[in-house]
């Protein structure tokens, strides 16, 4: 089972003409989530960590809070019309289950009014919801920021057979990148980055700082925010939402990282010399 | 309400040192969709053409088949905690109700057998689902297909702006771009397009074909099938997944899409020349 790529055949167009050649795209199959037996969420995903993207989804949305939590993840035993076991269902038994677990549907955002969702509730919502503070013992220098997306990219060896992933890594204050995971979608890159510290007993994250490949949305700073991590950096854009939740939580946020420069969002303060 | 672009202020570090100076991000905030008083979802979008998001979204999800299918569709009256009207929840009411709305937990995933999801079972569900069929009136010049990122770039005022949203435009067979969507979600910017035709009773989808500056996910080419698109070209690369649906429709896939080539993934027949 390697389904992190998938070779197919294309036609290439260039200098003016047609050639046939092989390619390799990433992969991507649903993967559902089941807890004590109720189908939570299905995520569009590039098979491979499996156990980390579960670990870092429940931990994101309240459904665990520690590994310990999680008494059993495993593939659902069953077969496709092929007989081929997909590996598309992961079953997890919490080992205490006092509150049932419920379908996400409209993800975390209450409905605190007649008139529900808006981006302030959510924020507040959040700031409820943090069960850690976030990690304030890091100070990271502008020239480490700036070396970021290159270091990133030697390690992003899917994407460099395909183009096709985002990349999420967990990095040290001088730098050095100690995680990567990839995947299709960016917010399971960062569900994997911390499912897998959460199973090293690394929650709440201190001492390091989150990369990701992408842009910085909402939902990025929340997964981010709920394991404790002060610095949140993209190489790329931010969304507003972003930008609002990690000012109510404290976090620091660069965005637009490249050898030239980046951005600092909020929380200067994790940045020398901001 | 001006929510596309959301100014802010940041510290930019470039050239060796940080100055402070205003900048500008993409909007994001959640739009919660109810249809006959039931929330069937919640998704992050930057606001704007929030009826055309919504008609392209119901479609999508074969809630709705037809603009006619929508007797209304306005905003909630509610306001948040300061007294404004927040514009983040549509409520859809349909002309037909038929068949009661289901909040979308696991997207269009069917689980046919007991273990559940697999790419396969997708396929052939949505392919059951399809209504139209794809455009087959359509042949593009290599050249058309290689001048499109930089038209496209011309027309995405609010990527120009932030650097931070997606595109989707529909495009004529010679190459003109006569409708763009922008947002946080590259679906959602595909969601405006075609919602956007639906209102205009364009649906299915014929002698043109839709573009999107984003990568093709397997979400990207069953939206384009459901409003019967023959082809879908992508900037960045496709999924193994992206892949194997436009395939199985008869779509051609186009990605890595820039002035030097692209890659015809599957039905060469709509490129001149392939």
């Amino acid at each position: 089972m390697s389904r992190l790529t998938v070779p197919t055949a294309v036609r290439r167009f260039s200098d003016g003409r047609f050639v046939s050649r092989p390619d390799v795209v990433a992969g991507e199959e649903p993967l559902e989530i089941r807890v004590d037996g109720v189908s939570l969420t299905t995520t569009m995903r590039t098979p491979g960590a499996d156990i980390d993207l579960v670990h870092g989804f429940l931990h994101a949305e309240g459904v665990i809070t520690a590994a310990g939590d999680v008494r059993e993840a495993r593939y659902c035993d069953g077969v496709d019309a092929d007989g081929r076991q997909t590996y598309n269902v992961l079953d997890v038994e919490r080992a205490r289950s006092a509150v049932p677990p419920t379908p996400i549907i409209a993800r975390s955002f209450p409905t605190t009014s007649a008139c529900g969702v808006c981006g302030s509730a959510s924020i507040e919502a959040l700031q409820r919801d943090l069960r850690h503070p976030l990690d304030d013992g890091i100070a990271v220098q502008p020239a480490v920021l700036q070396a970021l997306p290159d270091r990133l990219r030697e390690r992003q060896r899917t994407f460099q057979r395909t183009g096709g992933v985002h990349a999420a890594a967990l990095v040290t204050s001088a730098g050095e990148i100690t995680l990567v995971r990839e995947d299709v979608g960016r917010h399971n890159a960062v569900d994997k980055v911390i499912g897998a510290l959460l199973l090293q007993g690394r929650v709440p994250v201190r001492d390091a700082f989150l990369l990701t490949s992408s842009r910085a949305s909402y939902e990025l700073v929340q997964k981010a925010a709920m394991a404790g991590v002060g610095l949140l950096v993209a190489v790329s854009a931010p969304s507003s939402l972003a930008v609002d939740l990690a000012r109510a939580t404290g976090m620091t946020l660069v965005g637009f990282t490249s050898s030239r420069g980046f951005n600092v969002y909020c929380g200067p303060q994790r940045i020398v010399g901001a």
